[in-house]
């Protein structure tokens, strides 16, 4: 697809974008503010911009005029680009450059890393745990009626130089009809041991040669989503995944809630079967959308938090919950996915990442497999923000790592209006220096519904950069705004207007709302710096930052840091895998020497619980500040503000 | 329990026997004839004896004249052995000192041989597969709140010396609970794995101390009866035993009728459902008849046939009937009890004995494994006779085996009044030479239903002793008496008139009976004959012969050589072993080194398929007479006979 750059004026911002991208996003990208409340529905009319040159798509309705159309007025939000642009967004006020220049940063999101495949093949490690052979055995005859099986295991040693190999009851079951479906050529599928010098198991028989169908299942089993892949294990390719909510979400929200459930009377059955459920449902939708034939696939890889791997495991996680924070176990033996109740052939086995303790878990593990952290040099921050938040630091020689009970305001959690990423939700914002009109960008286009996690760190970190709000997250009681105002003694800005929103009332974030925001950041930070000093590090140590999880992947990289969410860095030593879990999980399905490798990594994973960590608590008070007491910990932050101390403060309009 | 001497006159021969003896039971065992029709009821009143000197309890009846009961007549088959005696069976015809030389010789049964749990422990291999250890954890603390799994493998690495440990779900499942119960006072059940380098499972985990109770179960799944037993594993004893009728038996007599059946549409999971059925009855009774609780067990060890062992894993059998005669698999992986369908708890896991081949089953590797001729010196010939039979000839050094195709006469099968060794069946016979009487003997002294192998057996060749049948196995024609008769024109022997059976009408031996066990020991011995010829050996040089199977326990020793079932050997050289199959699991139960062992011996087992071996067909033919073609096989009773011959022929009465 081409590209098109768009110039923006008077900001002189320019910058280079998809064919097709809409303009409203555009100019968000690039940092331009264009008032625009409605979410990019096209309803609220306020977000008209001059094409000054080129060609856009769409842009026109009844907003406009006949005039304006000629003018060369279009509604960004409806507008497509087609072409290089010229583009002005007209100025409605007088404002000096200042001010322009205290606009919105462009966005810098994190760079997006994925398992490179054609690594993973040039250093041999592209070895699948499980693997398929094809072989035509000799027919049996008078003077040669070996048991079917012992043909095959000694046809396997002989030709195939295959030893120590065990055959599943399963196998023993269909060998006498699938030896003999093709004149005794068959395909053999042989699952690997985690230890060289362990069995390699027989785990089924195809008749004839089905070598070019070998497929895996990775799946992250998160609190909230449960994600699923369809792997060829030949290629390595996805082909096909799918995301459900967790069937346990009906039972509570977050892994404390769940665990209180399960001790109920038949709760834990309740739980482990609808998490199997929604498990089920997945696999069915994965193996839909690969076209694949379901008893193709030789394994599934499963990675969650330690709550969520029990209870799918049907294990009691009650004493997860209570001090002093005991797991059943962090080390879970192979299952026949049959066993655990998962739609799978008889020959699937479950493998199930290790965890390192009750709130590091096998979601965590997965990523620090998938992300490559346990084989660097390079000192990493390993941070995963979801339902539940945690963090490892470290690198080939170490691993230090840590839950953060960050809460659940990055998923729009203990917020007014706050959702989870979905439609309708303000991901994106900016706002206008000197009338305070909002820029909202919303998942889908809609008219907004609520703020979620992105959206509510760009939006806090764009009014404390304009200094709407104090690094105490209260609001300025000096502007005068309809924006801003108080509501039952509560200070709030007024995203969108009831008209403007598709729940018949005012979008707003609250002060209790930066509140929660800025501790729950705080907590995430708290704990980085805690983990660090434990290790004798500080920040400026670290050479790059993975950001994983659902969440980090909208996050205006300099917001975060305004915030004091990350440390304040260079925007490209920050990468982004996305589904830290469901990546390791793929790569355990490819590279069978994860999981030899993996066992020691857990091992090396030196877990702090912060709530018994001495400094931990005076880490988490010095951190509830925008972005921190500390601001030397910020430093460009710091010169930022110095130069705006200079020119003076923001005049309300 | 003290024992009494008996001397019968006027033959002089004496026997030792328990106090409470029955007198015509002591009679049989001295090879003292006594006619007695009605088995021991009491009903025929034939068999008066006079109880000269000593003191018997019963043996009254209205038979007896009240003059009889003064000179000291008795019904022998009413007496009981009190003192010792001297007793004298009435002559009542003039009969020669040769005549009473030829009466039958005392019985011989084989000398029983168990288990030597003593020497197992002598020799340290007494070792369970699975052991029990008592651990008194530390409690977790903030300090240390390893997992539950880790801090129960840590203490058994530190304190224990246990390495290479892994974990069942089913522990991981019930060890938070069960660590919290007694104050993490636990005991734990560890599985040994069969090769020394392999992982030891924790296989359950139970409150407080429960190192006194471990448990386990052996049993044999033979193809007509199915037996349990409950083992102590710590003093190696059997706590209890059942037996019950295979339910299969509904579905066919023998193997090749249940595979027939089981290739009927749901034949297979019929037959494997009610085999499990039965397995869980005999499972129930042994349970109670031991007062154990069922969750104290740990292990199931089970072996059967080729056969019943498949069907027992729900396996396709069908070729194991079809040239060339191939099994789905002989090595069969350790399965979790409970997914096999055994009431048994989650943590069992049920270790199934691996066969040789179709024909050469489990059952026999078994017996192999538990009468321990893998490691003996001396040439041993082991046969097992039940609803199949096998041979196995070898030592330490090599073991050659064959299934032979006997048939079921020995069970009663093809017997015209054939029947199980059950109440009824008349087990033991001799016959009046001059009268032609016969003495019946039947399990549970009752009237006659039919005849079962032993009483088969020893009816032939007491016949055959006096030439009342030939070597032919036909009856001599010669002779005049109501008991031989022709019946539809085939000659037939009464040993039993209607009025003294339950069943209505006569029961008879028939000359298709005698032909029937003629070709079932023909076929036995020259699958002896066919394998000492394939390894360059003959008949003497067997230092020791093993009888194995239900059928062996009361089988005459002498009588067996004399029809040729048994190469004529010292009776002493024969030992009985009773249910190899049971005996070699129980023997597995009880040392886990058997299990190591079985896998070189199951290999060292070469096995001739008979049909295939091209001297097999002339060895059996010579063998179809009585006791075979050349009776130099036999030296004894060719000198037998020459002496018989020179004493002239039997006068008929």
């Amino acid at each position: 697809m081409s590209t098109h750059k768009i110039m923006f004026l008077p900001h002189q911002r320019e910058i280079t974008v998809q064919e097709g991208e809409n303009l409203i996003r555009a100019a968000m990208e690039a940092g331009v503010h264009v008032n625009a409340s409605c979410g990019g529905e096209g309803v609220c009319g306020k977000c008209r911009v001059i094409v000054e040159a080129g060609e856009v798509e769409g842009g026109l309705s009844e907003k406009l005029g006949q005039d304006d159309i000629e003018k060369g007025y279009r509604q960004a939000c409806l507008a497509k680009v087609k072409s290089d642009l010229v583009v002005r967004i007209p100025i409605e006020s007088v404002v000096d450059a200042g001010a322009l220049n205290r606009q919105a940063t462009p966005r810098r999101t994190a760079r997006i890393r994925e398992i490179n495949l054609d690594e993973l093949k040039e250093k041999g490690l592209f070895v699948p745990p499980v693997e398929k052979k094809h072989l035509k055995l000799p027919e049996p005859t008078a003077q040669d009626n070996l048991p079917d099986v012992s043909r095959l295991v000694g046809y396997l040693k002989l030709k195939h130089d295959e030893h120590h190999l065990e055959v599943d009851l399963s196998v023993i079951r269909k060998i006498p009809h699938v030896l003999r479906e093709k004149n005794f050529e068959v395909t053999a599928t042989l699952a690997r041991p985690v230890r060289e010098d362990s069995k390699t198991r027989i785990i089924n028989v195809q008749p004839g040669d089905t070598t070019d169908r070998n497929y895996a299942i990775a799946m992250d089993i998160g609190t909230t989503t449960i994600y699923g892949q369809v792997l060829d294990l030949k290629t390595g390719r996805v082909l096909s995944q799918y995301g459900d909510f967790n069937g346990q979400i009906s039972y509570g929200e977050d892994v404390i809630s769940r665990i209180v459930y399960s001790e109920k009377p038949g709760g834990l059955e309740k739980l482990n079967q609808v998490v199997i459920e929604t498990i089920n449902q997945v696999i069915g939708q994965i193996v839909k959308g690969s076209k694949i034939d379901p008893d193709e696939i030789s394994t599934i890889t499963l990675a969650g938090n330690t709550t969520m791997t029990q209870l799918m495991l049907n294990v009691d996680s009650r004493h997860i919950r209570r001090s002093p924070y005991v797991p059943a176990a962090t080390l879970y033996p192979p299952v026949r996915a049959a066993d655990l109740g998962m739609a799978l052939g008889d020959h699937v086995t479950a493998l199930v990442y290790p965890a390192v303790s009750s709130y590091v878990g096998g979601d965590i593990v997965a990523g620090v497999m998938g992300s490559g952290i346990y084989r660097t040099d390079e000192l990493t921050l390993y941070m995963d923000i979801g339902t539940n938040a945690e963090i490892v630091i470290g690198n080939k020689e170490w691993l230090a790592c840590a839950a953060c009970s960050a809460g659940p305001a990055f998923e729009g959690g203990g917020i007014k209006l706050g959702m989870r990423a979905q439609k309708g939700a303000i991901e994106d914002f900016s706002i206008d220096p000197v009338t305070l009109e909002p820029m909202n960008i919303t998942i889908g286009s809609v008219r907004p519904k609520g703020i979620c996690g992105s959206g509510l760190i760009t939006a806090v970190a764009t009014m404390f950069e304009m200094d709407i709000i104090d690094s105490l997250g209260k609001f300025n009681r000096e502007i005068k705004t309809s924006r801003i105002r108080q509501t039952e003694g509560i200070y709030e800005y007024v995203l969108a207007w009831k008209d403007e929103t598709q729940i018949d009332r005012d979008v707003v974030l609250t002060e209790p709302d930066i509140d929660n925001l800025i501790r729950a950041k705080g907590a995430m930070y708290s704990g980085c710096m805690t983990l660090l000093e434990e290790v004798g590090l500080s920040a400026k140590d670290i050479d790059r930052i993975i950001l994983a999880g659902g969440f980090g992947s909208y996050v205006d990289l300099e917001k975060a840091m305004i915030i004091g969410l990350l440390p304040e860095t260079d925007s490209d030593k920050v990468t982004f895998i996305g589904n830290g879990s469901l990546m390791g999980a793929r790569m355990s399905s490819l590279t069978n020497r994860i999981r030899r490798d993996v066992v020691e990594v857990t091992k090396k994973m030196t877990n702090f619980e912060l709530s018994e960590t001495k400094s931990y608590m005076d880490n988490y008070v010095a951190a509830l500040f925008l972005p921190h007491t500390d601001l030397n910990q910020f430093p460009k932050l710091k010169a930022r503000r110095q130069a705006r101390k200079n020119n003076g403060p923001i005049e309300p309009e």
